[in-house]
């Protein structure tokens, strides 16, 4: 039985989260808005919480809010996962994401 | 005896404030600086607490932290004093504040 591939180890570590990067990651109406379409928790698909934009757009967003630590991402085959690291950003800015899913 | 000359009305209003605008304000290492530097609440000339940087950079910080509601402006002959909308932005967005100059 195949095991579920691994989620990519969620990068940076979550002492290394910086506040003016998940900031900037969470100022624009597009990565706010996938932000909030995975506030569950729950992983879900690229094409479930990204919105229709070229595709240049959509790399650059999820590039964004992976880099600076918002999300985690994990591909399995042609689809990429992703998920709101909610604890992570909950250790390191409490409060923050109460307030941006409001 | 002359009035002390107003802080311009702040802009946008209080209800107008949008969090997405507000969060890509304080998403860069100067303007987050800046607004630390405001933190006390009290207004500051914009040398105490502009670090040294191209003037064209200095304008593109301040307009951003201004048109997003983040700081109001009160220019004074040559002189332009700042302060944070911190009544404002806790009224709107309760905890950011804190959270960002924790």
């Amino acid at each position: 039985m195949a095991a579920t591939p691994a989620a990519e180890p969620p990068r940076p570590d979550v002492d290394r989260l910086e506040l003016v990067e998940v900031l900037a990651a969470l100022g624009h109406p597009v990565r706010l808005e996938i932000v909030r379409k995975l506030a569950s928790g729950a992983e879900a698909s690229c094409g479930e919480v990204v919105p229709d934009l070229p595709r240049s757009s959509v790399t650059h967003h999820l590039r964004t809010l992976y880099e600076s630590g918002v999300i985690a991402r994990r591909p399995a085959g042609r689809r990429l996962y992703l998920a709101l690291r909610r604890e992570d950003l909950e250790l390191r800015f409490p409060g923050l994401l109460a307030l941006v899913l409001g």
